[in-house]
């Protein structure tokens, strides 16, 4: 399988990008680390999945990792607590300008985001369009429902323009996008509207 | 650092004891895995952070690490939702038959659980010890109030006796920890009593 967001190749060596600021997963990282600064949520990434095959014991208790591989992870990347309820998403950034290409999202992934819902959690995806250096969250609902509706293997842009929310970027937060959950919540809350 | 749970070492080759049945946390995860299959909650086991600094990058867009290294947790090792909750635990075994020593657990872990509950979430810790065959789930605040009002280190098992739950265990799931978190819920629910 591929590696994971913000890893590159370099002449075998690994570049992180995620210290470049223009990494989402950096974004949001910064983000979270602003929340719990805060005591505002405690929202973290899931550390990537990777499957040990062969370790260099030590007689000091340390141990060098000599083989392994990284796995396809069975859920999303991000989960947490905020206000009481479990928030739980998946963030993607894509080069395309037109549409988000939905092979970036695993199905599991969207079935796991399902569930979510199902128990009472807040489920969505953050997706970035690279080259509009625009970034929106989709809820979960307004995802499952375009995926049920619609025969197309990506969703366009004009999907987010009608059911996505913006999310602002600054300085700290990076990426404010519990600003868009405190709108869910109040809807959730109080009824429709 | 050492290395994750039910990892061992024999002749520089890695030995999953998770597979033996006798290891808390293949059966923790067996009960999750029970758990989702009847829909009832939708818990996991964050996976073993890892540094990975030498990548064999191929082709076919495959990759292989070369060296990486264990990290150390910065939160618990289980989360996840269940009836709206979000629910965070961590799961420790002992040999020791008298006592469970706090040392198991990381301060950050603890202030992780902290942080949890003041935000609405049911966390918790789940003990087994092994040479008494006996496993026990012990509440965020039964924790935290040994921790701040005894100078030992670690928890003497009277205490799991006192404020504690033991977990009966099974064929299938192995481990029904929910049901405990059940009644903390009706108390949390119904109010005292």
């Amino acid at each position: 399988m591929n590696y994971p967001m913000g890893i590159k190749k370099y002449n075998n060596q690994i570049i992180n990008y995620s210290h470049r600021g223009m990494n989402l997963e950096d974004d949001i990282n910064q983000t979270n680390e602003y929340y719990r600064s805060k005591d505002i949520a405690y929202i973290y990434k899931k550390p990537t999945p990777i499957k040990v095959t062969k370790v260099d014991f030590r007689k000091d208790r340390t141990s060098t990792i000599k083989e392994a591989f990284y796995e396809e992870p069975s859920t999303t990347d991000y989960n947490g607590i905020y206000k009481g309820y479990y928030i739980d998403f998946e963030a993607k950034q894509t080069k395309n300008k037109t549409a988000f290409p939905l092979a970036n999202i695993h199905k599991h992934q969207i079935k796991h985001l399902k569930n979510i819902t199902r128990h009472g959690g807040i489920g969505f995806i953050v997706v970035r369009f690279d080259l509009l250096n625009e970034t929106y969250l989709l809820k979960d609902d307004d995802l499952f429902s375009f995926i049920e509706n619609n025969e197309r293997k990506s969703i366009p842009i004009k999907y987010f323009h009608d059911k996505g929310y913006l999310i602002k970027e600054g300085y700290n937060p990076r990426l404010d996008y519990l600003k868009i959950v405190d709108e869910f919540l109040e809807v959730k809350n109080n009824g429709k509207n």
